[in-house]
């Protein structure tokens, strides 16, 4: 079956495959694959077969929705889907049925989606392997033993294991980008506000960006035309997608782009560093000038562990009462870390959201003479459980969270390993299309 | 000498007047009068007699600069002005030397104006008296004994007694609002970050903002316009002027304009509540239309205190080091605020954050139907320092800070008791134009 948001729509319109069809597809390679993958918390056979059959009786009556109609999508399980629980992947929310869709969930059902499950995730979404204590450890589809990344570990992995046409994830600190990269999909984060967080389980509502995962950057470009919306009953939201700049005319003609390449300061794996550097020289060769540019007075690990720490204050503040009522329900690192997070003083969370604010300043002064940024995505591939968890994995990604700008990634060849390597974009606030149009463009540039 | 930014422009502008005459006339003024009113920290006498000389200069060689050029502003003493120290007000600080002007300072230079002295405020900006304990009570010039309001306590007498053409101050909370209302002048705080507060000393840099006081609107334009700028180099920078909208074509006729009146909770002095009742009366003789709106949800006794926890927090943030090496420096009862703030939880701020952010939503409800709402500026006219302080005083402005939306305000006749009262007007975000158009109809429409 065609794989993707984009070539699965075209054989819908095309009539060559219907959307029940291509729905039971998903669902036997579900039962196939995912005992070993554990990337679902739960599959909604019945009610994903009955909206492959609504999609499918608007088509035949010619009325179907657009680009999406009768897609299987699959949902992290922070995201609120009327009727089934939002885990969060959390024991003590196992049971907790969310009674109305999260705003992006809403857009989706408008546009004809069909919602397959929800996946598995990093407890609570804080953290990046995926070996989640209640739902099952995650495994990364192109290596057994191996993370996916995460936290939205089960979106990395059913895309990557053809499980689903696309997915749901969040991304607090690099949550969809770090599983995209890990299992070499194409992964976005909008601009912050743009795609609302109404009706997800935060982490941290500071830092928290609904995300997109899919096979190729066509299909994150039809999710978040869907998704996008200006949310007036949100406070999170800032302004909405009328104030995006326009797609290129030709992205393979990158003529007059300047692709800022940032001066980074860790000592990256050898294969990283030449993925990115073909990444840029690839841009160069479709006509972008490069530039390089420093992220000054930019400190990335300290920089991650302010991130971090707002994300366990914040995350500390939403959990509070479950955590005193049940704290069996969290795991004993979960629990950890919120108690970290509820012992910091006033005066340390107003620092680090100072801080965090003070990051601003830095964008603005990097974007001054480009247009985008390309970096790596995660400052090493995937590895395996076994293995110590690196503390850097979102230390590459978090910059865009702290500024709310929109962040992309797609695969960018394999390392020594054969492993998936990846390179991310980002761009200034409302240059959503931009970061697209570059990832387009390395997709389109980079090795099979 | 003629009042006002305006006035006093227009009087230079013809040659009747020369900025050194102007500046010596304020300068008169201010010996005769601030004995009693103690509206300045200290009078820059040779300064701005050199800036006004200089300013005569480039009229005569035809080279004047604009509306500003040679106009005598007066600064609250938490703004930053090269040379000089900036106080906030605090004993600790007392002889802490600008080395740089703050941002807004060096718009004004630019502008030609001429920098009369630096003003007497509350003590760190955190209260609505102006009994400052090191630099003396200041007096409301309407009646001796009874406060000027605050914390831009200065700014508002100065004004209000002719000392100047116009007060920079700042507003957390309503420090620009309140003191105009008491002191009877017009106020303004324009749209969050669109005045950067680069260089002023912070309370609370979520809530802080420039602002202006003056005899007339008309003034309060100008200074508006010569101050508004993107500053790329301060993090709490939003977007710049170019997303202002556009002036109306003609302020006396409001046909077409939804003027919002709120539901309010508290008891109003009758004399405040007849205030606003003529001045929505006067707006739809203009034209507009009259619409009664609820802010539902907000309760503006309770989101005052969280602006104000806020406010305790980081100002307890910002003065750390010094309250710990310099405790006397500043006064018990600033002290005790600061603990107060110091002692909260990381989890009280974040709830606090997080319940001014959910405020953005109910300003979208409030102002789906409406452009722009008229309310009272404070709840009651100036008071005697002998009374006990009302614990309201912020209570009608603090919207406007919490949402980062513009607000101003004007005189509108005076109580039974002959005291000044006062009218506000606040809009959508970026909408400042609209604002002070409102506020131009209401002074236009006003009891003398």
């Amino acid at each position: 079956m065609t794989e993707g948001v984009a070539a699965l729509g075209g054989a819908l319109e095309r009539g060559e495959i219907t959307s029940e069809d291509a729905t039971r597809a998903f669902l036997a390679r579900i039962e196939a694959r995912d005992g070993a993958l554990r990337a679902f918390i739960r599959v909604m056979r019945e009610e994903a077969l009955a909206g492959a059959r609504a999609s499918d009786e608007r088509r035949r009556a010619g009325a179907a929705k657009g680009a999406l109609d009768g897609i299987p999508i699959a949902i992290k399980d922070n995201i609120d889907v009327a009727g089934v629980p939002t885990s969060g992947g959390i024991r003590h929310y196992r049971d907790s049925i969310a009674h109305e869709d999260a705003f992006v969930i809403r857009r989706l059902r408008d546009a004809g989606a069909v919602i397959l499950g929800k996946l598995n995730m990093h407890e609570a979404a804080l953290g990046a392997t995926g070996d989640n204590p209640w739902f099952g450890r995650c495994e990364n589809p192109h290596r057994a033993g191996y993370t996916p990344g995460g936290s939205s570990s089960g979106s990395g992995a059913v895309v990557a294991a053809g499980l689903a046409a696309a997915a749901l994830g969040t991304d607090t600190l690099g949550s969809v980008r770090v599983p995209a990269s890990y299992c070499g999909t194409a992964g976005f984060k909008p601009t912050f506000g743009l795609v609302s967080t109404r009706g997800v389980m935060p982490l941290s509502w500071t830092l928290d960006h609904v995300g997109f995962l899919a096979p190729h950057v066509a299909d994150l470009e039809l999710l978040f035309a869907a998704c996008a919306g200006f949310d007036r009953e949100w406070a999170y939201a800032r302004r909405g997608p009328r104030f995006l700049s326009p797609k290129r005319a030709d992205p393979s003609d990158l003529r007059g782009l300047r692709v800022g390449r940032p001066a980074l300061p860790s000592p990256f794996e050898p294969d990283i560093a030449s993925a990115c550097k073909r990444a840029v020289e690839a841009l160069a060769g479709l006509g972008a000038t490069i530039v390089d540019v420093e992220l000054a007075g930019y400190d990335f690990s300290r920089m991650r562990r302010e991130g971090l720490l707002v994300s366990e204050v914040e995350g500390a503040t939403f959990h509070k009462e479950a955590l005193e009522r049940d704290p069996e329900g969290f795991s004993a690192g979960l629990r950890g870390m919120l108690a970290f997070g509820a012992k910091q003083t006033a005066l340390r969370a107003a620092q680090a959201y100072r801080r965090l604010a003070d990051v601003r300043v830095i964008a603005r002064r990097a974007f001054a003479g480009i247009d985008a940024m390309v970096l790596p995505t995660t400052p090493q591939a995937a590895f395996p459980f076994s293995q110590a968890v690196p503390v850097d994995q979102a230390d590459l990604t978090g910059f865009a969270n702290i500024v709310g700008i929109p962040a992309g990634c797609v695969p960018f060849g394999k390392n020594g390993d054969g492993l998936p390597l990846s390179v991310q974009a980002m761009a200034p606030a409302f240059e959503d299309r931009l970061v697209l149009d570059v990832l387009a463009a390395l997709e389109g540039a980079g090795p099979a």
